[in-house]
C-alpha cells in the first residue's frame, strides 16, 4: 500500500510522467501556520543535491491543493501536488523488453503483469520522494522543540567531505555512479515516544526509510559496531535525573522507545543502477544477454540528494507519536 | 500498538513475571494442519541458544488456545498461550529507582509513570519474543515452496564460528556479555512480493526485525557495502527469462519487490545489556552516580539465540503478501 | 481520519469551495480498462437528482491524475480529481458565528478551534460525496457478476413514487426540505464475503453509509421489522444446496457474512437541513437566540440524489473481500 | 478480521466450545485501577438478561491474563480470558449438513470450506459477545465523565416494559423465540468527538454494533423517523453557548461528530434463529428440503441480554476518540 501511519497519515500518488504527483496527509492538527512557502527549503534541498550530466529540470512547485484555509491548517486533509512539466518520455518501450539491472524495470513489469507505467520509473520513481519531502516538512513543523538534521558522511567508501565533489565528478565522467551514507540527528527529544514491539521508533524510521529508493541499510547508534562489543564496552551509564548517558552508543533509543538523549541512526544508499556504461543484461524480447545502453539523464550520486528525504521519514515517523 | 500486519495480523500480549504470554493471530486459512508440535522446533532452537549462567529454566511449552479443530486451522483467530511458570520475582523495586544501564528500564517507567511491570522486563522482556517465535512457526506454514534459514555469522567481532563458543564463554567468566550478526536467507520467493513505497518488503522485515530486543540495524543484500561502490560495480545483470542474476548485490529486492533472487539480509545485534559487573550509574531514589550490581541471571550472547526469531520476524512480513 | 479500507483503500480530500476535491484509491489491481468516461454516469445521476431553488452549477467533470497508462490501470494510485469552479463564497463568517440548526457549523467550530474552511461546509459538505461516487464507480469495475442498485423507495412519510415529485416541489415552494429513504440491492454475490466480528458485510456497509451526509439510519433485510417477528415468522428456510432460501428476510447475510441471496437494505436520509424558512437559534457573537435567514441555494431533498452515493458504499465495502 | 481500532484496539479470539474466549484490549493508559471486579457487574448483566430452556450454565469468571501490577493498568496489552467449562458438544456434525435457517451454520461451512469449528457455533457464536463486554468494561473506566445507559425497549412488537416477561414466556412455551428493540443513551459527551467521514461516531459505532449477532438496524435520533419529516419540523434549533439544542432529532450527533447533547440510538435485534419449533430446511447431505429438530438449549429473547453488550459496542467506539 502507498499510504503509511496511524495518526499522521500519509497517502503517496503519481507516476514520474504523469501530469502530477502528489500527497495527502491526514491528521494534521488545525491552526498551524502553512503555506508553500514552508515547503519550499526543504524541496530545493532535495533538488540541489543532484548531480549528473542532464539532469530532468523540474520546477519543483509546491501547491497546497486542501487543508488550509488563511493561512492556516483546517483539521481536514491537506493535500500538496507537485505538476509534471518536463516529461520527455524516451523509449521507455524498450525498457520493458531489456529491464535495467538492479532497477525496479524487472520487478513491476511483472508484479502489475505488463500494466504499469514504464515512464520515468512510473510509480517506481524517485521522484516519487518529493511528495515525501513535502509531508517531512509538514510533520516538522508538529515536532516543537525538536531539530532534526542529516548530512552526507561517506561518498564512495571516502568518509571525507573534501574529497566527495571530486568522487562524484570521476564516476559521472566515467558515466558511473557512486554510493554514500546520510546520517541523522534529532535532538530535543522527550523521553517515551514510541511504543514497545512493532511501533518501537526504529520500527517505524526504518519502514519509512526503507521506502526511499537505493536504500539498503539502517543501524541505530553505533549499529553494526556494537556486535563486536561486550556489553561493558557497550552500555550507556545514565548520569543524571533527565535521563542523560555518558555515551550514547544506543542512539537515543532503549527498548523501542526513546531516551531523551540525541536519536542517531545511519543509512547505505546504493549506487543509482542507472548509469550511462553499457551493461550486458538480459532481453526477455530476444530471449539474450545483449548490451544495454541507457541515453540521458541519470542522477550520479543519490546520497547527495538524500539528506532530506531522511529528514521526512523521520518527522513523519515521529509525528506519529506525538 | 502492540499488533502488526494486515493479511496475517499479530496481537502480542503478556508480560515477562505474570501469568502468561502468547499471541492472537488473525488471518490464518482455514484447513492448515496444525497442532502445538509445530511449534515445538522453532520454539526449542530459540531456547537451546541461550547461554548464561543462571538462565531461567522455563519449559516454553505452547498451548494452541483457538483457532484449531480436529487438528486443523479454522479460519477464527489462532491463539497460542505460553504459560510462565519459574518466575522468581527477585528486587525489581530497586531497579525502578536505579535502572540498568541500556536497558528498557529507565524508559518504561518514564512512559508508563511507574505503573509498569517491572519483574523481569515487564512486557518488554526478551521472553516476548516467544510468541513471535510462534507466530514465526505458524507464517512459515503459509510459505508454500519457500525455506527461510537464519544463523549467527558473527560474535563479538569474529566470523569464525569455531570461535564463537569460546568468545561467549570468555564474556560469561568475565560476567559480561557480547554482540554478534544474524544473516538471514530466504529462497523459493517468486518475484513480485512487496509493495512500492510503505510496504516495502524491506520497510515490513526492518519493522519486525526491530521489534526484537538488541536488533540495532539491518542491511539488505550487501547492505553498507553497496554505500562504498561504483554503479558498475554494484549492479546485478540479469540472465535469464525467470530474473536470475549473475551477482546478488540487491538481496533479492528491487524497488521494495522480491526479483525472484535470494532474499538475504542481515542484523546486528548488540550485546544484552544485563551484566554482572558492577557498573556505575545514576539512582534516582538517591539522586546520584552509584555503582549497580545484578544479581542472577543474564544471557550472555542474544545473537546465539536470534536466528530463529530472525526467521519468524521474516516469515510474518511475507506471510502479509501470501 | 478520511480514509477507509484496507484491500481498496480510499483516502478523500478537499472543501466545497476549494481548488478541487478527489479521492486517492490504493489497492486497484492492474490492467482494468478505465478512462474518465467510466466515472460520468454516476456522476451524472448524482447531479440530476438534485432539486432546489439556486443550486449550485458544477460541471463536476472527473479527471485522472494517477494510476492509469494507456486507458488502463497500473496498479499504482489511482487519483481522481474535481476542480470546484462555481464557488461564490457568502458571507460565511456570518455562519460561524450564528450557526445553523442540524448543520456541522458548530461541532466543526467548535472541534478544529475556528481554523475550520467554513465556506460551503469546508470538508464537512456534501459535495465531498462526489470523490465518493468516483470511488464507487471504480470499485463496481472489480465486482465482476455482482449488480448494485438503489433507488428511493420513500419521500417525506410516501412510499408511492408518483407522488415523489409533487412532495419536494411542495417543500420547495414552502423553502423547506423533505427527507426520505433510499433502498439498495445487490445481485450475483457469491457466499462468503464478510468477517465474523468487526469486518461483518453489515459492520464495512454501515460505516461507509455513515460517512453520508444526513444519514440516520440503515437496516438490512427486514430491519426494524425483525424484532417485531417471532423466529419462526423470521427464519428464512434454505431451499437448495445454492442456499437460496423462501424468504430473505436476511437480506442476504448471516453471522455478518453473504449467504448467496440479494443483498438488500435500506437508509433514512434526513431533511436537508439548510432551508430557507427563517430559524430561532443561537448567535454566540450575540450570545442571544435569534432569527436565522439563510440565503441562495439549498437542496430541497438529498434522497433523490443519495441512491448512487449509498450504492457507492456498497461498492467499496464490498471491493474489501474480492 | 477480527480487531477492531486504532487507539483502544481490540482483538477477539475463541471459540463457543473451546478452552477459552478473550480479548486483547492495546491502547489502555498505564495507571487505571481495575481489576476483574470490575468485570463482573456487565458481565452479570449480560448473563442474567438470557431466557431460556435449557440455557447453558457457565460461570463467566473473567481473568485478567496481562496488562495489570498491582491492581493497575500497566500501558502494554490486557488480555481477559474466560474459560469454557460446560461445554456439552451435541451432534453439531448434523448441523453441519443440515443448516439452521437464518443461522451462521450454512456461511460458516462455506466460507472456511467445512474446516470452520461447528460446535456451539465455533467462533461466530453470541457467546463470542462475553470478551466485548469486557473490553467495554474496561472502555467505560476510560471515559470519565460519560456514562452510557442501554436497555430494551421494545419486544415482540411491543413498547410496553410491563408486557415483555409475558411475551417471551409465550414465545418459549412454544418453543419459539422473539425480536426486540434496544435504545442505547450516552451522556455528558464533550463537543467534538469523531471525524468527519470515515471515522465518524456514527461509524465507528454502527460497525461495533453489527459486530453483535442478530442485530438488524440501527439509527441515531429520531432516525427513520426523520425521513418523514421536513426539515422545518427535524432541525434542533440551539438554544446556548453550550450547543443545547431545544430538540433532539440528531441523537447529539451532527456531521459525524458529538454536539454536545445526549447521544441516543436504537438497535433492532432479531428474534433467536435457533427455535425448538420443527422447520423445514435443505439438508446438504441428502439434497432434499427436510425437517430439521433442535434439541436443548435456545435463548429465546435476545434483546433482553443485547443492552450490555450495546452498551459496550458504544464505548469502545467512543474509546477511539478520547
Amino acid at each position: 500500500m502507498n499510504s503509511f501511519g496511524s495518526k499522521f497519515r500519509i497517502s503517496i500518488f503519481g507516476e514520474s510522467h504523469g501530469t502530477a504527483i502528489g500527497v495527502v496527509i491526514d491528521g494534521v492538527p488545525p491552526g498551524v501556520e502553512l503555506s508553500e512557502d514552508d515547503l519550499r527549503g526543504d524541496i530545493a534541498r532535495r533538488k540541489s543535491g543532484a548531480r549528473g550530466t542532464t539532469q530532468r529540470k523540474e520546477a519543483d512547485v509546491p501547491y497546497i491543493l486542501s487543508g488550509t484555509y488563511n493561512g492556516r491548517t483546517t483539521g481536514a486533509p491537506l493535500t500538496v501536488l507537485f505538476h509534471n512539466k518536463n516529461t520527455v518520455s524516451g523509449d521507455y518501450k524498450n525498457l520493458a523488453d531489456h529491464p535495467r539491472p538492479s532497477h525496479a524495470d524487472f520487478v513491476a513489469a511483472r508484479k502489475y503483469l505488463g500494466f504499469n507505467d514504464p515512464r520515468g520509473g512510473g510509480h517506481f520513481s524517485g521522484r516519487i520522494t518529493l511528495p515525501l519531502v513535502a509531508a517531512g516538512a509538514v510533520a516538522k513543523k508538529l515536532l516543537k522543540g525538536i531539530s532534526i538534521e542529516a548530512r552526507t558522511v561517506a561518498i564512495g567508501g571516502s568518509s571525507d567531505p573534501v574529497q566527495f565533489d571530486r568522487i562524484v565528478s570521476a564516476a559521472l565522467a566515467d558515466g558511473d555512479s557512486v554510493g554514500g551514507i546520510v546520517e541523522c540527528r534529532a535532538t530535543g527529544l522527550p523521553v517515551g515516544l514510541g511504543e514497545p514491539f512493532f511501533d518501537s521508533v526504529e520500527g517505524l524510521v526504518s519502514h519509512l526509510v526503507f521506502a526511499i529508493p537505493a536504500v539498503r541499510g539502517i543501524e541505530f547508534g553505533n549499529g553494526f559496531g556494537a556486535a563486536a562489543l561486550r556489553g561493558s564496552q557497550n552500555n550507556d551509564m545514565i548520569v543524571s535525573e533527565s535521563g542523560l548517558t555518558a555515551t550514547n552508543n544506543a542512539g537515543g533509543i532503549n527498548g523501542g522507545v526513546t531516551n531523551g538523549n540525541d536519536m542517531v541512526f545511519r543509512v547505505a544508499i546504493k549506487p543509482t543502477p542507472s548509469i550511462a556504461l553499457p551493461q550486458q543484461t538480459f532481453n526477455t524480447r530476444t530471449g539474450r544477454v545483449e548490451t544495454l545502453e541507457i541515453r540521458g539523464r541519470h542522477d550520479a550520486c543519490i546520497a547527495l540528494r538524500a539528506p532530506v528525504v531522511v529528514e521526512a521519514a523521520l518527522a513523519i515517523a515521529l509525528a506519529q507519536f506525538i
